[in-house]
C-alpha cells in the first residue's frame, strides 16, 4: 500500500483527493492546521482504515515516513490569503522547503499545487507554460503569487541540486462541492447569493474573464501526474480552457437555480486579472488527461452541495 | 548618532556603504557571514570607534537595537548564487523576515537592495519600476530573482500590515572597487583578463546590453532613498541609464588597459537578459538623484584597484 501524505488535506481540493487517494487503494496522512480547511470535510474518511488526520502547520518541519506528497496546503481564495500576507507567504516558501526537505530525507515523489496566479494579469492569452507572467510583486496579492512562485523556484532546485522526484501543477479555477460558503470564491458567492436570494455580486464590469473546472477533473490531473513518467516534472497547467466572462457565470448560476437575484456590480478590487485561460497541449500530450465535466454538469452538482449545506444552516 | 545595520557589510556595495555612513557620522554595525565579503574590503573602516563588525548569518534571527537597517545580504554575482540555490532564496526571503522582525521591534527604518533582475529577461525598454517582469521562475537564476521579488513582498506586507518605515531600491549593474576578481560579474572579469593579458570572455555574441553604475553613486542613491520621505517607499530604481552592448564594454576595457587581450566567444548562460537600461524618472523626481560618475572615470578606479590587487597576488 502506498503511503500518500496530503497536506491541506481537509480543505477543498485536499479533501477531494484524500478521498480518491483511498479509492485508489492508498494509505493516506492528512496534514491540516484548519485554517481554511474543516472538520466536516473529511468527517466521512474518519473511520477508513487506511486514512489518518495529523493537525499541523506545514511551516513548522514533519517528521512521518511516506512514498508520495501532494503539498497542497495554502489558503487558496484572495480573503483568506490576505488575511495575513507574511502567513501565506510563510506556508508556501517555508511549507514547501520542510516538505521538500522530507521528500529528500525519505526519497518520496513531491507534487506541489502550484496556481494560474503564477501568470498575474496575463498578456498572453491562452497561458501555455513557458510564459513568464505578469505579477505586480508589491500588490496586495503578491503574498499569494509572489509564493508560488519562489515555491516553484525551489522545487526546481531541490530537483537539480539534490535530483528530488518532482511535479509542479499550476492549477486554473476550480470548483466544486465543499467549497466554503463565505471564503469569497466566486463560484461559491453567487451560488449562495442566488441560493439566498441575496443579491449576484459581479466585480467590476464583469467583462473579466475566467475558466472554471470541475474539481474531480482537477484530482484526476493531478494523481495522473504523480503517476507520470519521472521526466514529466512540469509545471504544467490543468484546468478546464472553457472561458467565459464572470457576467455570463452569473446569468448561469441565475439560471440554474432559478433565482429571482439580481445582478449588482461592485469595485474591481486591486491587480484583479482581466482574462484567463489554460493552455493545456501540455497535459493531454503528457498526461493524456484533459476535462470531461461539462460547465452546467458541474454546476448542478455544486448547488446541490449548497442547497444541502445552506438548508442544515438555517 | 544615529546606529545603522548594513547587512552583507563586508561585500562589494556593502563596504563602500558603511564607509560612506561613519563618514556621514553614523554608528554603523555591519553584519556579514562571509560568504562572498570579505574581511579586507573593511579591515581599513575596523580601527573606526563606531565600525563594528558582527559574523552572523541573516537566515537567523538577529536581536540588536538600531536605528536604520540597510538589508544587502545576498550573493549577488550568478556563479555564486548558484552554488546553493537554495541557500539563496533563504537568504532572501527568511533574511528579509529576520530584518523585518528587527525592524518592527526596534521600530527601525529598513532599506531592502532589490534588484533589475526582479524585470528578469525585460520585453519593455528601458525598464520603470510599474514593468511587471520577464522572471523564469524555474530557471537557473530564478533562485535569486524570485527570491528577491518575494522579499519585495514581504517588505511591502510588513509596511501594509505593521506601518513599517520600508524603502526598496531596485539596484542595476553597479562596478568599482572591491569588486571580487573572481565572482563571474563582467566587469571584474573583464578588467582581470585584460590586465592578465588573457583573453576576454564574452558571452553569446556580445550584442546584450547593460548600463553600468559608478559604485559611489549607487551608495549615494541608496542613502537618499533611506533620509527621504517616509512616503517614498520605492520601489524605486537606482541605476545608470548609459546602455551599451557587452562587446562594447571589452572594447573599452582594452582601449583603457591597453591590453594585447583578444575577444572571444563563449555561450550564453541560460536566461541572460538580453537587455537592461533603468527608466530613473522616480529617482530623479523623488530623491533628487543622478549618477555623476561617466564610465570612462569609473572604469579608471576599478582598473587601478584591480592593478594593485594583482600586484600583490604576484
Ligand atoms: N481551488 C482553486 O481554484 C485553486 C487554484 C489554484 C491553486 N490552488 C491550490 O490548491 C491548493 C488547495 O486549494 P483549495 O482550493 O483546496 O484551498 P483551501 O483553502 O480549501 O485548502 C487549503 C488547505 O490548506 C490548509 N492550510 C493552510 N495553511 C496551512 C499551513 N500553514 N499548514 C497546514 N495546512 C495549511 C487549510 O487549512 C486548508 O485545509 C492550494 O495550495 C491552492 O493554492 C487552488
Ligand atoms: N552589485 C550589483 O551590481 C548589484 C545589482 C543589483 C543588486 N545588488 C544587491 O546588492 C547587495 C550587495 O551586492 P554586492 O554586489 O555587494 O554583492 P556581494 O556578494 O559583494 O555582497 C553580498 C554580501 O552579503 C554577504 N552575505 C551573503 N549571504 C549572507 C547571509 N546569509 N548572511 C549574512 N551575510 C550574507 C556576503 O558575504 C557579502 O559580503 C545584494 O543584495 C545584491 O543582490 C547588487
Ligand atoms: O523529514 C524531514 C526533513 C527535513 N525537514 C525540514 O526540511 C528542511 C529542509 O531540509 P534539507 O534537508 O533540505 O535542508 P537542511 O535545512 O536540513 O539543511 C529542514 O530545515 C527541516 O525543517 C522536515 O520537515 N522533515
Ligand atoms: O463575488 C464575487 C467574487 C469574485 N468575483 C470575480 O470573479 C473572478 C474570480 O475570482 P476568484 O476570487 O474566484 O478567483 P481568482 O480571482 O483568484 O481567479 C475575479 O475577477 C473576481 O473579481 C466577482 O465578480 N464576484
Ligand atoms: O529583533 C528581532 C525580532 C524578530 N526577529 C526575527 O524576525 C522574525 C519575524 O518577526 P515578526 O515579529 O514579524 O513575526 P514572528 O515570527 O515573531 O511572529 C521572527 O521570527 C524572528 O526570527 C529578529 O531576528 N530580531
Ligand atoms: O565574463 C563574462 C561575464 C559576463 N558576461 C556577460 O555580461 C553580462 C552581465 O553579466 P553579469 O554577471 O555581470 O551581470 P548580470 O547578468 O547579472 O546583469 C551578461 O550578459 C553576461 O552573460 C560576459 O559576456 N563575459
Amino acid at each position: 500500500r502506498k503511503r500518500v501524505l496530503v497536506t491541506g488535506g481537509a480543505g477543498f481540493l485536499g479533501s477531494h483527493l484524500c478521498e480518491r487517494l483511498l479509492t485508489d487503494g492508498c494509505e493516506v496522512l492528512c496534514v491540516d492546521n484548519f485554517f481554511t480547511g474543516r472538520r466536516e470535510n473529511i468527517a466521512h474518511l474518519m473511520s477508513a482504515p487506511y486514512f489518518e488526520m495529523l493537525r499541523h502547520d506545514v511551516t513548522f518541519p514533519l517528521y512521518v515516513e511516506v512514498d508520495e506528497i501532494y503539498n497542497l496546503a495554502c489558503p487558496a481564495s484572495p480573503i483568506h490569503y490576505q488575511f495575513d500576507p507574511v502567513q501565506t507567504t510563510k506556508t508556501s516558501v517555508h511549507g514547501a522547503i520542510n516538505m521538500l526537505g522530507l521528500a529528500k530525507r525519505v526519497k518520496a515523489k513531491i507534487l506541489q499545487a502550484s496556481t494560474s496566479e503564477v501568470y498575474g494579469d496575463p498578456q498572453l492569452h491562452p497561458q501555455p507554460e513557458s510564459y513568464r507572467g505578469s505579477v505586480n510583486p508589491v500588490g496586495p496579492r503578491a503574498c499569494y503569487d509572489e509564493g508560488k512562485r519562489c515555491a516553484e523556484t525551489l522545487f526546481f532546485d531541490y530537483y537539480r541540486q539534490h535530483n528530488l522526484n518532482i511535479r509542479v501543477a499550476r492549477i486554473f479555477n476550480t470548483y466544486g462541492p465543499r467549497m466554503l460558503p463565505n471564503d469569497g470564491r466566486v463560484v461559491s458567492n453567487f451560488i449562495v447569493q442566488a441560493l439566498k436570494g441575496e443579491n449576484i455580486t459581479v466585480y467590476g464590469d464583469g467583462s473579466q474573464t475566467r475558466s472554471f473546472c470541475y474539481v474531480s477533473d482537477l484530482v484526476d490531473g493531478l494523481v495522473r501526474l504523480m503517476n507520470a513518467p519521472d521526466e514529466v516534472t512540469g509545471p504544467v497547467n490543468i484546468g478546464n480552457p472553457r472561458e467565459m466572462t464572470i457576467l455570463e457565470l452569473a446569468q448561469r448560476v441565475i439560471d440554474l437555480t432559478g433565482s429571482s437575484s439580481e445582478v449588482v456590480l461592485r469595485p474591481l478590487p486591486q491587480d484583479d486579472p482581466l482574462q484567463r485561460q489554460p493552455d493545456i497541449t501540455l497535459a493531454k500530450s503528457a498526461l493524456g488527461w484533459k476535462p470531461t465535466i461539462e460547465l452546467e454538469t458541474g454546476l448542478e452538482s455544486t448547488v446541490a452541495y449548497f442547497r444541502d449545506l445552506l438548508a442544515v444552516e438555517l
